[in-house]
């Protein structure tokens, strides 16, 4: 039970906030969940922030008082990071939902936290340019900055590491600092913008975000092709990635999760390990590694090999991959899904995936495999009965080994989801306990009152 | 005056180290220098370290007696990064030049810090595959980790800050850590592997680097092309890059450099300002890379548009653009060169290099301009006399000027040659003083007795 917020602390936040600080009950229950299996737990307050100096001083108090902080804005993670665990204020960033500025002619984008990725791609639709990091949901940018996001696009893009430039954000101290420039590149001082991406709100709070973007391909051109085996479709990636064939995305779906996308979408395609394709460029560079791609995609036994060049056919395609969360949560009526998050050196994914496999097929929960294979990342969703406490057991028992066999082949127990309060044991297991520390004393020097999202990520 | 090695702390070394840790005054003289135009400096004495556990060892000691220690390799650093200022040890990392494995499976190798990066590429090229981050002096891999070097590839391939995947370090306690996997892409933990690219050895003495390595492109082709003014020539490029062309690098040389180069390479390009351009690809890919780029220099009114298809034309081409910088000393006999290194949006490209030709044209100084134009950074080597002190002065209060011109625009300091001794002042106001509270604030904490490299980066 966490003490009360100190009555001279919720003063303070009432003569700034008005309103927009409260502890109604119906508004702390809106702030006690996300996406992850966690059970629901309750902030004392929430803020619903305007601006960054508003947070600043937000912070000054909120460490005055040593009251903890957790920044929320889409509440999309599957690993807890938004739960407030310790008690204290759920700082909601909704209010700073506005694209600040678009600079075409530098390919930036500056926009604050709250802005999700499909507004900020509405927005660019008729400039010529596009923000490609794509995790499927509706995220935030401040929050896919905050966990260091991913998805689809990645094996051509990068993450969000690669395409965040420079952040604003306010310190423990309720300090405001600018981590970096417009420059493309820099070679001056510590790489502060980095370390704030993927630090899950755990050493400041994000509050504006400089972000590449890029200009739309000239065209795109979508496939699917299915294979005998998982391994075969993975195989044929491996070659895919190895030769160096800029393909924009390539997804990898398995058997079950094709049986659920059919059942969910109203779609009708053949129930076996399939693979999604996506080509932009030139026509002539479709062509040439669309050429190439289907002679390996051959030789790996893929079949079906099925085009969809309009907008239209290709939209559903790639809808369909994006709702196959949901169409595996359908799986199994009252359903909720464990996640699994790992990613591997690319020669080792068909390795990772088949031992997985045969994990699974000794295991009585439904399991079906999405993957971002490009990468060497894949998903394995483990669909739980949430009241039945041996479902969660065994869900945790598979992951925890998908995450070991991960790290023995030199992979990470995390490849796009973040640590959250989920995967905090495994990074000792992934770095060693001497680089934990590390980080640890940069979370003490940095937040020494341990009040910004405290029992994420690390053990203080 | 630095007080002498303690005597206790000298024994251990010998016991640990025997003659590969010596005080004799040539090896402290031959360690005294780096490229830049600081006057010598020499440590007190200098080991020749094997292996990471020798070097964590040391390092023990060094903390254990409060003694600085500088890493050394290539010693190509044009800012004083290696200058042990504070005594101390130098750290000679040379035996260190083993390649540890090439992955081609992965597009990864894995390198001790030694190792340069023309002998990294000599090993790769019977693999099909090569590093391309290419700073021109053939720098070690450590310090072009430690000061997330680029150059001439970085507009297709990014920096080192993309191109390290992760690191082995010995931190300021003499542990050692591994900051990553062989993963592609994580969500694990604090980016470690990005705070220490870059830190200059002052944050902890990276022993191995494991890099990105990318497929030998198909076909290479080149060409140069001059320009009535610098302001043209950037102008075409600017539009190069907005509308993504893949280039894979593209030069700018003003009208003195290409003098200079002419002089030195024995060549007779046209003395006007001059790109050089490279595209790899596919030889369709090529072709339309060219044809687009062709129209944008046309109407910019560039001239003279020269191809180097042949393997032999290309290299001359390119070789005499990394002797630009000892071309250009040979501008003047006896010289030094204080080289600026500013970066900026790509959209104040022109604008940065047209103020600041008006502020060298002010000056008696001789001052090409070299630049890596495509990610907005540029060099002028402001040629001196170091006997004469008012060069000296003269190329500071430029480079000052250039340097607050670049930040007012929204650019940095440095691009990619880093803070060392030269930009520490800089550095604050780039960022702010918070953003370098913040830089000290890690610092304190991951090297509390100031021994790693001190006097670099940040004022403590």
């Amino acid at each position: 039970m966490n003490s009360p917020l100190p009555s001279e602390f919720t003063q303070k936040l009432s003569t700034l906030f008005g309103e927009r600080f409260t502890t109604s009950n119906a508004v702390l229950e809106h702030h006690s969940h996300d996406e992850s299996a966690y059970p629901p737990v309750m902030p004392q307050g929430v803020v619903f922030a305007n601006s960054t100096d508003e947070i600043a001083q937000l912070v000054k108090y909120c460490n005055q008082y040593e009251v903890p902080i957790v920044p929320v804005a889409a509440g999309t993670s599957l690993e807890g990071h938004v739960l407030p665990i310790h008690g204290g204020i759920a700082l909601n960033l909704n209010n700073m939902n506005q694209i600040i500025s678009i600079h075409p002619e530098d390919l930036i984008a500056v926009v604050q936290p709250a802005v999700r990725r499909k507004q900020l791609n509405a927005e660019l639709k008729d400039t010529g340019f596009f923000f490609p990091i794509d995790p499927g949901a509706d995220a935030s940018i401040g929050g896919m900055t905050a966990t260091r996001a991913s998805g689809t696009n990645a094996v051509r893009y990068g993450t969000m590491r690669e395409n965040v430039l420079a952040l604003t954000v306010v310190t423990a101290s309720g300090d405001i600092i600018r981590t970096g420039t417009q420059a493309k590149k820099s070679s001056s001082g510590y790489d502060l913008t980095r370390l704030f991406v993927g630090s899950e709100g755990t050493l400041g709070i994000i509050t504006e975000v400089t972000l590449k973007i890029y200009p739309q391909p000239e065209n795109i051109s979508a496939a699917i092709c299915s294979f005998p085996t998982i391994v075969d479709a993975v195989s044929a990636v491996i070659q895919v990635i190895q030769l160096g064939i800029p393909i924009a995305r390539v997804e990898l779906v398995d058997q079950l999760a094709i049986q659920a996308i059919n059942q969910y979408s109203k779609l009708n395609l053949k129930e076996q390990p399939t693979l999604f394709f996506e080509f932009s460029g030139s026509s002539q560079s479709i062509k040439e590694q669309t050429e190439l791609v289907q002679e390996i995609v051959n030789s790996f036994s893929g079949e079906n090999f099925e085009w969809a060049t309009h907008p239209e056919d290709r939209a559903r395609l790639w809808q369909a991959r994006h709702n196959a969360y949901f169409a595996c949560l359908q799986l199994q009526a009252g359903s909720r899904i464990i996640n699994t998050d790992v990613c591997v050196p690319i020669s080792k994914l068909a390795q990772s995936i088949e031992e997985t496999q045969r994990d699974l097929q000794q295991s009585w929960l439904k399991a079906p495999i999405l993957g971002h294979v490009g990468d060497g990342n894949y998903h394995v969703l483990l669909v739980i009965d949430p009241k039945e406490p041996k479902d969660l057991e065994e869900a945790e028992r598979l992951n925890s080994r998908i995450v070991h066999r991960a790290i023995a082949l030199g992979g990470t127990c995390t490849g796009e989801h973040g640590v959250g309060m989920h995967k905090i044991d495994f990074l000792v297991d992934e770095y060693g306990q001497d680089a934990i520390d590390v980080m640890r004393s940069i979370k003490r020097s940095l937040d020494p009152k341990n009040i910004l999202n405290p029992g994420k990520m690390l053990k203080i």
